[in-house]
Order: C-alpha cells, then structure tokens, then sequence
C-alpha cells in the first residue's frame, strides 16, 4: 500500500520548487514508464498495481517499488484516467559541455506552456534535433504535463536552462548560423536553411524578444495561404515549430 | 451585476449536451471575443466589464447586455485568468451544401482532444482548408478548450459533423483524391500532392480506422531524421496535421 506521507511527498512534486529541492520529476503511465525505463534516467522510486510489477519484473531496475492498486495510484496521479503505474525520475543535471556544431539546436525564448513545450520536446525527439535550449524563465520541463506531453520523447532529447544571449553569443562565436521565426520575416521556402544552426522561437504571447532579435542571422516566417485572404493571426508555436522542423530536415532528405 | 440564474445559466454551457440542447456556445476573452464580433457568428448576450463595454460600444451588434465586474466573469469563467468579455454565441447549423470539388479539406476520424481540435482549426485557417470534417464521435468543437484553442479561427473555417464513411464515399464519386496519414504511409515529400482533395487525419490513440482506411486513395507519411535513428513512435495529431498541409500548400506557391 502507499502510505500517507508518499502521498504528500509525490503530490509535492507537482510543483516546481520541491522538484528542484528534491531533485525529482514524476512520470505516468505505462507508455511513458516504458520510454523512461529504456533510457539512462536513473529511476528512484517505481509506485505500481501489483499487475503492472508483474508483467515488467524482468525490466525493472535496482530502485524502491512500492506495490499499491489503482486507487492508491489514483492519489498521487495528475491524469484524469487511472494509471497502473508512476515513477519517481531524478532529474539530471545540465550537461552542455558536447559540441553543438554539428547540430541542429532549438532555442526557446520563454516559453510558457508545459503542453507546448513537451509537444515541441517530442517534434525536436522527431526530426533529430539534439538539443532544446530553454531561457532562464521558461517553463519547467520537468512539470507534469511537460512530461506527459513529451510522450517518452524526454528521454532522447536533451534539455537544458540557459541565459540564451551568452548561449547564442557562443554559437556565433563558432559560426553556427542562428534562425528566427518572425511575422515578418522571409518565406522559408525560399530561404537557404543549413543541417545545423539554432531555429529560436519565440514566446506564446510575445515572440522574440529585442534582445534574442539582435542575434538572428536569418528571420524566416511561414507563409500563410493564400497569400491576401484573412487568417489567424499566428501560429501556435508547436505548431510552427513543427512546419520549420520538418522544413530543415526535407532540405537534408 | 451578473445574476444567479445566469451564472448557472452560463456554467451548464460546459457540458456538450447543454450547448446542444440550448444551442449556445461560450467564447472568453478580448482576442477572441474580436474576431467573433467581425464574424457572422450571432451573439446571443455579451457580458463583460464597463471598461470593456466602454472600449467596444460602437462595435456592439444588438443584442444582450450583461454589464458586471471581474469578480464576476470569474464565476462564470473557464479560463485560470480573469477575462473582461464573454460571449454567448449561437451555434450554426451544420451548412454542407456547398461545392466541395475546388477545397482542400481535413477530415478527422474521432479525434478526442478538444486542444488538438482547436489548434487543427487554426492551422486550417492558415492554410486556407476551407472545411474540417469531423467523425460523428469526435470532440465538440464548442467545447470551451477548443475554442479557446482556435484563438478565433473558428470564425473563418467551417466545422461540421458527419458520417465520416458517407461523406468520402461522396467525395470520391465527385473524383476528390482522398490522402490520410500513415505511420507506414510513403514519404510525403516524394508523393503528387494535388491543390484540393481531402486530408485525413486519424485519432490521438487508434489513428485511421479500418473502414476509413479502405477508402483512402494516397497513403502518406512523415518522415523522420535522420531515418534509422530510434525516435518516438508518432508525432501528435495537430503537429502532423500542421506539416502535411504546409506541404501541400508549399507545392502551391
């Protein structure tokens, strides 16, 4: 069974201060729990129904299991559908020091939305991005539905925080070509677009900021269609960071 | 003041069988509520702040007025911040008389998400789909997270509901080509790609359905990169959705 104060400890874990004091990030589901366990996550802690231990005991690694049914899962979960299992993930450390020239790199100046940020984890998983970069204030990937909506693609993708003036900076430094995506800027299409380089989006509600702008080598925008008729505004930015994804790589295909 | 009656009134619009039955929708918030009151949507009551009546009152269509505070939107409010506008809209009769033979249109078999849903009309709207076709089982789309989602572009794209089986069936004898999205489909960007046709898109989970399956003309795909590398096992349906048809309108322009 799970115990109270387990409750309160993984229930404290919805929230982005105890994550980071404790040091660890909760997963959902058995999709997920699948993605986590073939990764190099270092799992704590696996919470599962006695059903779900037994059809993965020849999977499950050196960690505490705390064997419980689906309504001790029920308690701790922050899915409206009832899951057989949770893991306790710990959430590894920055780890920047590979080279990034050869890469194809997103940066995400401030991006607010969990659900957009794993959506953009799981697309950058997709077309081979290495390495999403998040500014300073940028939601945590480790939240929740962040996770959820990776859909397992966190384990390949590295994430890391950084203060993307200095990041964007270096790039340059070693020539690494830096895209943008603007309302107003070039129709990707007939834009030259490199196998590697940093793609920057912009924030849900603002997009690039002055200070992210003055670095763009390139301000690519995706056209709309057709090109007079009334439209949306924007994109959403998952949205928009797919199409520009999948435009990079089809020029490499 | 906002009374009572109308905050049950407005709170019993969340569920799918009361919009259904009072034949009202809910849109929240300025941004939205602008691109409703440019459309041919019909409002039914406005209720918002004096600040923002104020703001708005030479663009007021006739109807009624509901004159209240932030504390009192709140009440009545789907959205975690407080908005200063909210609209009761009528909801349109399906119109399905039109010629189809010259559009580009998504059908969606049984799409479940109401954030998928609302993020696949904006990415309609961008890219001139005239029409979304939706299964008879799919989410509604004037569930208040998908409105929301369309950011307003449910004002400028037609949604409907039908027999999904029956209308393709239609399309085809109209010599409409039918493509649909496959995990094994051959690789988009090799394939003839034709300026109208029907796109299908299948469900979050199950994705196309064996009945719709038959009736598809083009199987295509979406290319992952770099093609060997292990990477997650699909992208989500709005991501796709929105590649696919910046395909199609890129062989456009």
């Amino acid at each position: 069974m799970i115990s109270k104060n387990r409750i309160k400890q993984i229930n404290a874990l919805k929230q982005k201060k105890n994550r980071q004091e404790i040091g660890l990030f909760i997963v959902e589901g058995k999709k997920l729990a699948d993605e986590i366990l073939k990764s190099n996550f270092c799992i704590q802690t696996i919470v599962a129904t006695t059903e779900w231990l037994a059809e993965n005991f020849n999977i499950l690694p050196d960690c505490e299991i705390v064997e419980t049914n689906e309504a001790g899962l029920k308690k701790v979960s922050g899915l409206t559908t009832a899951q057989k299992v949770l893991l306790l993930v710990e959430i590894p450390k920055n780890h920047s020091s590979e080279s990034d020239s050869e890469k194809l790199i997103l940066a995400l100046d401030n991006i607010n939305d969990p659900g957009n940020l794993g959506t953009i984890i799981r697309i950058a998983d997709w077309f081979g991005v290495g390495k999403v970069v998040c500014s300073l204030c940028s939601v945590d990937v480790f939240n929740p539905k962040a996770v959820q909506a990776t859909m397992g693609a966190i384990a390949r993708v590295g994430v890391i925080y950084a203060d993307l003036t200095k990041y964007i900076g270096n790039a340059k430094k070693n020539n690494l070509p830096v895209y943008g995506t603007f309302l107003k800027g070039k129709n990707i299409y007939n834009e030259r677009l490199t196998r590697n380089g940093i793609i920057v989006m912009g924030s849900e509600a603002r997009g690039i900021s002055p200070e992210i702008e003055k670095l763009i080598d390139q301000k690519i925008h995706i056209p709309s269609f057709p090109a007079a008729q009334p439209t949306s505004e924007s994109l959403n930015i998952s949205t928009a960071t797919a199409i520009v994804c999948a435009e990079f790589r089809r020029r490499c295909i």
